[in-house]
Parts: C-alpha cells; structure tokens; sequence
C-alpha cells in the first residue's frame, strides 16, 4: 500500500525562501513566520500521513453506497472528518466573523496541499464546503450569512455546487432548472442537477446546496441564471433544523476514480431556495469565486504526483533489477536498485521537476489571491485572472501524465490495484474534467484572459518575466535566464500569431489554444524555476546548512529547462499552422 | 454504452491502396486480392460489432471471479469464445501441417484488429495462445508440436507465457523457478510466476503454459534459462486428457483495466514440463516471437485508441453545446454540435492521425515479418527488428494518450463507467507495461537496435526515407516531403549524438532512449502519412470515386506533418542535453 509523507521542507522553501510570505506587506501576512507555518505543517502532515492516507485505498476499494435514501461513505471517513472538524482544519482562512481563523489563503492551501495528496475524495468534502463558502459569504445577504455560515465554516453542514444538468454542462445556458418566487421571498427550485460532488452523504448534520436555476419569466439564455441556496434539511430561525426539503439523490455515479467522494444526481422537487446575490447575476457570483476554486482544482493535479511521485521514488530505491550501465552499484547485492538506470531517472526527474514547479506557481497565484482581495490590488487580480486557467489545465493535466509515470515506475505493478498506483492516476484525472474541462481553460485563456482589459495582464507578465531575466547577472543563473527568455518569447511569438491571424479568422487563434495554454504552463514554470534557483543560491551563499536540499532544487531546476522547455518551441510551431488542417474535414469525414 | 464498428474501408486501404499486398512477392500474398479480403473482413466486423463490442463493458464490469479452484469468465465469454472456434478465426495464419489455414501475417493481423478494439480482454485469450503456438512452432520437437499445436491451433487448448516472477520482470536473469530433470525426459518444474494472462479460465479444455526455469546445475542468470511446456492437465500419448498436472492458481489479481481477463499467480510444484528447444537457450526462444508477440501489443495500442475515437466523434457530433464562433452551424437547434469548436476538433484530429498512421506502420511491420519468414529476407528482418519497438513503445503510449483524450470530448460523462470511456483509457494502460515496459522498449531500441549488424538498418531506414522523399515531385506532396526530411534530419542528429556522446557515457545515451522512442514513432507515421498521401493523390488521379475519403486521408495526413511532427525537434533538443541533469542528484536528494 502506498504511503504518504508531507513534504514539509519542500512547502517551507516555497512559502520562505521563494515568496518570503512573513516579509510581504499583505493583511495577515506578518503572522506567517517560519516557525509558525512549521508547526501547523507538522500538525497538518502528520494527519495527512497518519489518518487521511491510509483511508484513501478504503475509499477507493469501498465507495460510497446509496441504500434506502441514505448515502454511506467508506469506513473511517466519518471519524477522520470529526477529526479535522475539532482541529479546526476547515475554517483556516475563514472569516472570524463566522468562526473562521482569518488566516491568508496563501497558508490554507499550504496547508490543504498534504491532505489533498494523502486522500483526494476525503478532501473534498471540506474542499467544495470551502468553495460554497465563498461564494455565500461573497455575495449573499448578512442574513443568509449568519443562518448558513457559522456551520459551514465548521463543517457541521458541508456544501455543493450544482451547476451541470443532464443536457448541459459548459453550455449553462441551456439549463433549465428553474426557479419560481414566492410571497415569503423565498423560491420553489426544480430540476436535476448531476455530477454533484459530495452531494449527499453521512459526514455531515446538513448539506447546503448551492445551485444555478433560471427565475421564471427572467432573460432567456445564461442572462437569467441565478444562484441559489438549497439546503437539504430546512433551517429554523433560531438555527435549529427543521424539515427535509424536496431535495433528493437520484442516484451515486459510478466513476473512474475519487470512490471515496459520492457523486450524485440530485432532484429538485419543488425545494426551497434562497437567492445569493442578485437576480439574473448568477454567474457572476460564479464567476468571483472561480479563480480559487480553480486553484483548488490545480493543486489536486500536482498534489496527486507528489503522493504518487513518493510512492515511484520509495520503489524505485527499493526495487533490484538490472545492473547500472556504467558499473554495478550495489555489486554485494544481486542486482542493483531501479533508481541507477537512467530512464527511470529521467521518469522520476520529470515528476519531481514538474510538482515542485507546479506548487510554487500554486501558492505564487494564492499568494497573488490575497493581495487582490486583502490589498485591493487590481494588477495582482488581473495576474492571477491570467494564471488562473493555466494553474487549472497545465497542471491536472501534467498531473495525471506524471501519476501515470510514476505508475510506469512499478512495471506490472503499477497496474494492479494492491499497491494504488492505478489510484493516483484514475483520481488525478477527474481533475482535467470538472470545474471546466481543460479544453474550456484553454478557451477562456486565449478567447478571454490575454485580451482582458486591453491585454494589459499578460503585458505585464512579459515584462515581469523580462525584469526577472535582467536582475540575474550572476554567471551560475544563466542556464536559467536563457531558458526563460526564449521560452517567453515563444510565447511572445504565439501571442503575436493570434492577434495577426485571429482577427480574420477566431479559429486560428482556438485551434492552438490548447498547446497556449501548455506554452504558457512551461514559461510559468521555467519562471518558478527561475526564482527557486535564485532563492537557492541566496541561501547557498548565505551558508545554509542543508546544502544538499539546496543543491537537490538547484539541480531539479536545471532539469526542468534543460528538458521540459524544449516543449515551447514546439507548441509554437503547432500554434503557428493556423486553423487550416484542423478545421478542414467536414464532420462526415471523420 | 460505446459502439464499434470495424473501420473496413481504413483497413482495406492500408492493404492494398498503401501496401498492395496482393502485387506482393511473398508466397500467399497473390490470394490477398480485395475482393476476398473484403468478404472476411467484413465478417469479422460483424462479429467484432455484434458479439464482441457488447461484451466488452460486461467483461469490465463482472471481471473474472476465482471460487473453489475455479475461474469463471465473464458472462457471454464463453459462448462468444466458442463462436470465435467455429468460424476459424482462431488459425488465420496457423499452419495448416497443424489446422491452420496458412494465411499471411499481415493478413491475421488486419482481421484481429477488429477484434482488439472490440473487446481487448477478450481477445487476449486466443492472443497469448497465438503467441504460444508460434514459440512451439518455432522450437519444439515434432512430437512435442504433434502433440500440442492442432488443439492450440483450434484455441480448445490456450496458451500463456510464464515470464515474469515476484522478485523479477525485467531482469529474468534473476529468476528462482527451477526444472529438474527426470529419467523419462521430462522436467519437474517449481517455483512461482505472477501477472500470468489468461492463465487460467473455463473458457478451453486445457490450457498450455509456456514456462521460463532454470534447469538445476545450470548456468547462472540468464544463460541458464530454458523454455518449457507445462500443461494444466497432462496428455496422453492418444491425445485425450489425464491427470491434473501440478500447477495451479495462487490467486488472480484485481486490476486497473483489462477486468475479462483473469491475470493469475501460478504456483508450480513439481509439475510435469517438457523442454522446448535447447537446454539453456530459453530468452532465445522467446526473443524469435518476440517482434510478432510486441507488434500485436502495439496494435492494442491504437486499436483502443480507434474504439475510443469512433464514440468521441459520435459523441462530438450528437452533442449540442456552445456555438461555433465564426456562426451558428445548427441555427434552428439549441446550440451547435461539439465538432464545430476547434479544440475538439484538434483533439479528434490528433486521435484519427495517430490511429491511421499507427494502422498503416503495424500493417507495414507485419508485412516485413511476412517478407523475412516467407522470403527469409534478412533486410526484411533487420528492419522489423528495428521497427518493433517502435511500434510497440511509441504506439502503446500515443495509444493510451488517445484513449484519454476520447474521454476528455465526453466531459463529465468521460469519468463515468456507464459512458465506456474510461474502460478504453484503463485497458489501454497495461499494452505500456507488458512485453516488456515502454522504458525497456526505448532501451532496446537504442542499446540494442540501432547498433544491430553494424547499424546497418538503421542506415537502412535512413536510406528508404531518402529514397521515398526523391521519390515525390509532385508540388502536392512537398508538405509532405518536407515534413518527413526534416523529421528525418532530426533523428539522423539524434542518432549521431548518441554515437558522438555514448561512447565517452553511455548515460548520454539511455538518458535519452525513450525521447527517441518518440522521436523515431514520429518520423516512422510521417513516412506512413507520406506513402498514404501518395497512394490518395494516386487514386483521385486514377478517378476513385470515393473522393471524399482520399481527401480526407490527405488532410489528415497533412494534420500529422502540421500539428505532430513538431514534437521531434522538441524529443531531439532532450536528448541533446544529454546525462548531465538526468543523473545530477544523488539517490538521497530525490
């Protein structure tokens, strides 16, 4: 069985040396120290290795059951979620007015990273809680707030989105739930809502359903969407639960992967729901909570090779087969250990390179979330606006190519289910799928965020690239300047082909959306590489003591330029054929 | 539930439009005219439609069950199995001496892909006895082959290949399982073999293992290993059955995909085995069915890509969602079909032009194995040699990558059992993993292949691509052309830096062995897409009237060269940064 153990060190390096979070000038900030983030990291680290990892086969083999109107999840889910309820895991970054600690969000999803790696399906439950949170607490009424809140903040009531329906899910204008008003204020929403994460289940007194349903008689298409809150069991005035509301399960998913997460269809029969924010605004309210809850989702893409990456390494040093090509390594042994060959090296290189890039560009647009919403800063708003759907679809899906890796790793074995490889890599790939299928970050990136305000964000991602290049003149950073730089200006490049050519013909600029969005994931990454190399050095040079840690990233930086960025310039070349040899079948022919 | 349908007209074409098999001089080739091998194709699509495809998700979802010492097949397996027996389609290319019908290789092949799409699992039972008859074809004594190949011929006895043992795959020289001969000649084999396919199940009378020991007082490693036949219950010298021989199943493994086949752990204790060949010389035993045993594996490859493609474009065009951005393709429905978005259309273009340039490269490759057994061509042999792990590494990955990306087109429905579409991406998993994991294949192919006879069929290959770029003048195919050499070009580099840098270190070499895999995948489907372009513009110009579908070849053709060979000068920039990052960090610093 697979195991799990926090990269704490590797979290530290990120949050201290590369962002200096305890040094920034952000609400909160000043609290962020390094022997404080420590101590809550051990405490997370040891909860993610101790109780969540070894519930994750157990959700996996088990399930989630539905019988008789009640969903079960798999032994060891309800006493592990009691035990991250009392420590107060799931109110962190939450709004003290409701109960929640108010620490900076960059810290929450530090602390998040260990129990998303350990068990991806436990986690969602406080994860999509967390997301229904934001939005009620972003748009909803001081009343609403008050009655929903304060025990979503514990997790008494966890939360869900509900926005797909049988015959719609990127297209939300097509939906047809609907939403009719009534005298007291409230609404009487009905519909079926599917893929409905953690929409029902026994961890949890209630579950708050916030859904998207069209008022009757409001602007057709996606103008007349609103959001809702349902909640299950209907609550009193004086907080007390009441009646069950005419919301039920429909029936749980049987799915690839996330098992221990019960995915239903849900069946809104006349329910009471009550509008968040404004009429006819509801994606909007969506939409402001997008940014995290995508993040969220990005996490999942490399935390899932992180846990998988541990499991492939442990193998990998473990494992005797085959001897060294340069000489016998371990010549008193009958043959030497995976790890000496050099294509598992290059396997293992990949995975590592890739996770400790991702988490750094994970936190960097954390961090970039609460100097928008904690500083007002609009530029940092409109950086992280951009990275958004690169963080989301660059990263699930190297994500999952990197828990199939580490899955290669294992030969035979990463193919039967005992020893939970296959599990990394079914679990990690829901994370390309939900919260807007890549194909749709991608989209959103090309067809919205580089010309959102007059191009004026990746403007300054260009220059704050450039900026980065120019402040190392240091001789032993140059590998990772020369990498950086042409890496952007590839992506220059292909930024360049689509204004030129998406002008007369938007599917120019849609056919390479996708390989965009990878381009600008490497750049992004060579750019965390880049920092993490300098940050490095710095402490090198300032007589760290773990020298072999600093080194080790040094190194791991080096590989990642040397070996991934070579992908740029082909994503440019693919983005520069235009749309011609796409879009050139007709639909018969294929 | 996904559909297939067997792709009879891309089949037919790669036969005889690209291949021309029946103008070729190989004995049995002039009986391959269209019209016959239409007429069987078609009747196995029927079944590969009709009876297999519809058990393919039973197969997932039962799997094999293992009660009282018996495994149970899936429902329906057995009846289609038996229709399999009855119709013939078990000894294609058997033997006649033994019950075959003595058809060329190339042909068995192109008729089991329909099958391997269909139902992979299923058809791995008649697959791995294939692979055991050609290795007692090949290498047992007459009594032996008399004894044993008429029933495995028919699949009323199947096969299996015992290889791999607990504590070893790759490395067999480390195997413990021992022979012991007795005075009759036989041996008394022991020891334990694990992820032993189709090893044992109710679907044959008996079943045949083909078992890799070391003959007690033998050479050490892999010098002492030598081949035997085990079968599970003995035969008489009459040819009816006898005694259970003492073999019998550990345990059968739950798995990631491939449920229908039981994958069992065999225990031997002291059972009867007959040697096969010489003593001691078993790997070579094994390596002369090697290229047809990984070529096949390379068909699962993209034949479950094909599978998964025909449901993504079905679903692509059934599903309504968003609308095409250069207008309205459906005005009086919803919205418009999927197919009209360019990113899924890069997607289903990806899919389609790996597919058919995968079909046309293992057609090609079977047609090579067919010139050097029929002909006995030595350059036929060299060549396919070279070829081999190619196509079962590059395939095998491209495969599974394709599989993945059919389920993406599904959205939210793609991560859902019910659709079928994680079933294609989860069996595609394991053709990377066995006959010998994709890593090894990269490993033989740059350790072994290209220095093979003096490098002289990799020179070879070089040479052919020449020959095929002179070849055209056509100012229509110059895409094509210019693709190819510069493609070419690329892997001609990469090929000399690993002379230029392998020897000083070998590690400059195997660290890029698997992007060269690739690099060379690459440059093998542009020659495919060239000869395919040649062959359609030759057909147009003879007036075929079937226009649309050679120029839809063409297209695709010049997708592949556009949107695909790119990735060579990415694989060739890898492998020029040669050990250095790879083997930089320590064992400790991973």
């Amino acid at each position: 069985m697979p195991s799990y153990t926090a990269p704490i060190k590797d979290i530290q390096f990120v949050l201290h040396d590369l962002l200096k979070v305890s040094e920034q000038d952000i609400a909160g900030y000043d609290e962020l120290d390094r022997d404080f983030t420590s101590a809550v990291l051990e405490e997370a680290g040891k909860i993610a290795s101790e109780v969540l990892a070894p519930l994750n086969a157990v959700g996996d083999t088990e399930g989630c059951t539905y019988e008789n109107g009640v969903i079960r999840t798999p032994t060891g889910f309800k006493a592990a979620f009691d035990q991250m309820k009392e420590g107060g895991w799931t109110a962190l970054d939450c709004d003290p007015e409701y109960g929640g600690q108010g620490l900076p969000y960059v810290f929450n999803t530090a602390v998040m990273e260990p129990f998303v790696s350990a068990n991806m399906a436990f986690n969602m439950y406080q994860g999509l809680t967390h997301g229904a949170y934001s939005a009620i607490h972003a748009h909803a009424s001081d009343e609403l707030k008050a009655k929903f809140l304060p025990k979503m903040v514990t997790c008494d009531w966890t939360g869900t989105m509900n926005l797909t329906e049988p015959h719609c899910g990127t297209d939300l204008g097509l939906m047809r739930t609907k939403a009719e008003p009534q005298d007291d204020g409230s609404y009487k929403i009905t519909g079926q809502k599917i893929f409905i994460s953690a929409g029902d289940h026994d961890l949890s007194e209630n579950v708050i359903h916030l859904v998207l349903a069209k008022i009757v008689g409001g602007p057709e298409g996606i103008k007349g969407v609103s959001l809702f809150i349902v909640p299950k069991i209907m609550v009193n005035d004086d907080g007390s639960l009441g009646d069950r509301n005419a919301v039920s399960v429909g029936k749980i998913e049987e799915k690839m992967g996330i098992h221990g997460n019960a995915t239903c269809v849900m069946n809104y029969d006349g329910a009471t729901g009550y509008l968040v924010g404004e009429a006819h605004k509801g994606m909007r309210a969506m939409f402001t909570m997008m940014n995290e809850a995508r993040l969220g989702v990005g996490l999942q893409g490399y935390a899932q090779s992180e846990a998988a990456y541990q499991n492939a390494v442990a193998y990998a040093k473990d494992r005797l087969q085959g001897r060294a090509v340069t000489g016998a390594e371990n010549p008193n042994g009958p043959a030497d250990p995976l790890i000496v060959h050099p294509d598992i090296r290059r396997n293992l290189m990949d995975q590592k390179s890739f996770t400790e890039g991702a988490r750094a560009l994970t936190y960097w647009g954390a961090n970039l979330i609460d100097r928008a919403h904690r500083s007002g800063d609009a530029a940092a708003d409109g950086l992280v606006s951009l990275l958004t759907p690169v963080i989301k679809g660059f990263q699930t899906d190297k994500g999952f190519e990197m828990a199939v890796q580490a899955q290669q790793v294992y030969g035979g074995h990463g193919y039967i289910e005992e020893w939970g490889m296959s599990q990394f890599a079914r679990d990690a790939r829901i994370a390309m799928i939900y919260e807007g299928a890549n194909g749709i970050q991608a989209l959103d990136l090309v067809g919205r965020k580089l010309a959102q305000d007059g191009g004026k964000h990746v403007m300054a991602f260009f220059e704050m690239v450039k900026a980065e290049c120019k402040a190392h003149t240091d001789e032993r950073m140059q590998p990772f300047v020369e990498g950086l730089k042409n890496a952007s200006k590839q992506m220059q490049a292909a930024g360049m082909y689509f204004m030129q050519n998406g002008m007369k013909n938007p599917n120019n600029a849609l056919s390479g959306s996708y390989d965009f969005m990878h381009l600008m994931g490497h750049v992004c990454l060579g750019l965390m590489w880049t920092r993490m190399a300098a940050a490095s050095y710095a402490a090198l040079d300032n007589g760290a003591s773990d020298t072999a840690f600093y080194e080790g990233k040094i190194a791991t930086g080096k590989y990642y330029m040397a070996r991934q960025l070579p992908a740029c310039a082909m994503h440019l070349a693919r983005i520069e054929t235009g749309a011609e040899t796409v879009m050139d079948l007709s639909a018969e022919q294929f």
